[in-house]
């Protein structure tokens, strides 16, 4: 099996820390979406919507990040992704909860138009009018993260972690781009400090970092 | 069981339209957005995200449309969601394809905002651009949907239905309020004539196609 992933993608990231954590055998092979390596034949052959990651094993090819998680998680048995059909649809909503509001409010209504050119808005007013939409949404998001999906718990689902752990801590994280720090989310930053004692957190995340680091001291709108 | 839910929210139609279909016993409760119902402690305190559908059953809370279809068909063992890992992981990828850049890009980019309220943004330059943005990203995904998702096939995982055609067909017919024909995509109108078959559709989507008809008339920039 080969992963198709840009080591700073947000739905690249959780998938190789998963993979890496639970020592499946797959090799990876970086898609330069820098270069618009995505936008190319070679990868659109593979990937219509030009994204990554993609999963390839032969004839079956895997994208959405999400689903990816699910299969492997499912093929490896892993507690992360449980058989109960109730404990597994709690962890459903949990991916589906990041994946759709938060990650449209938070990563492209705020992060990727003050990061990536491509998601900049054509004018002033409408990017500017963006920004502000993107952030009263993600500070909404955060509060029901926070608050009501956390609380006292150490992971979204409780107290053991699962792929809506890897998934949404690596979307929540991509804040650090902008200089997100999660003050006023305390059961956040915990969670996070939760996900991030994974031992290959550090490498996985090591290029993520390096970005951020060369962005440090430029003004963001953030949380 | 009871399904909070409204009949024209975009996310509880596919979920009503299973239940509906598989005759699976499951009481309704309206939770009525157009007065703000969803805002108010009653709903809130058992959905935070102050969203519907949410399903009920004691305990056991679970919010998500898409999560709340893979519940369903796995306590009912449906065909519609395979047991085999590779075919389930292909429903689960179509229906993160729907939930993410389709869902974000063509109903809270391009339909919401020109029909609701509470998305219109506050300036006409914000609204004008908002629109524009979402209707060229909604074109690059129909096209995808269109060409390399459906292709010659009766759905969209193969020639067998899945939830993953109940969850995309609900959010694609969304664009009927603001007068969408998907003409130059003739994949998409077959498919959406395959799914529009299920015996239910029309009496679920009744109250969908009242507001689409109240709407009627109105200059709505569509595909």
């Amino acid at each position: 099996m080969t992963l198709y992933m840009h080591p700073v993608s947000t739905a690249s990231r959780p998938v190789r820390l998963f993979i890496a954590e639970k020592k499946i055998p797959i090799a990876e092979k970086v898609v330069d979406l820098m270069t618009g390596e995505h936008y190319k034949d070679e990868y659109t052959a593979i990937n219509p919507s030009r994204m990554v990651p993609t999963l390839v094993d032969g004839d079956f090819r895997l994208t959405e990040s999400a689903a990816i998680l699910r299969f492997l998680a499912s093929e490896a048995k892993a507690p992360e992704y449980p058989s109960d059909n109730r404990k597994r649809a709690k962890v459903d909503e949990a991916l589906d909860w990041f994946n759709t509001q938060f990650y449209r409010d938070f990563a492209y209504g705020l992060l990727y138009p003050q990061v990536f050119p491509n998601h900049k808005r054509p004018t002033d007013e409408h990017q500017t009018g963006t920004i502000k939409w993107g952030l009263d949404k993600a500070k909404v998001w955060f509060a029901v993260l926070d608050k009501d999906i956390i609380g006292s718990q150490q992971y979204v689902t409780g107290d053991q972690i699962s792929i809506a752990d890897y998934f949404g801590a690596c979307i929540a994280t991509a804040g650090e781009l902008i200089g997100c720090t999660y003050e006023g989310f305390p059961n956040v930053q915990r969670w996070l400090g939760n996900v991030k004692k994974l031992p290959s957190w550090p490498t996985i995340n090591e290029v993520m970092y390096g970005f951020a680091s060369s962005m440090k001291g430029k003004d963001f709108v953030n949380l």
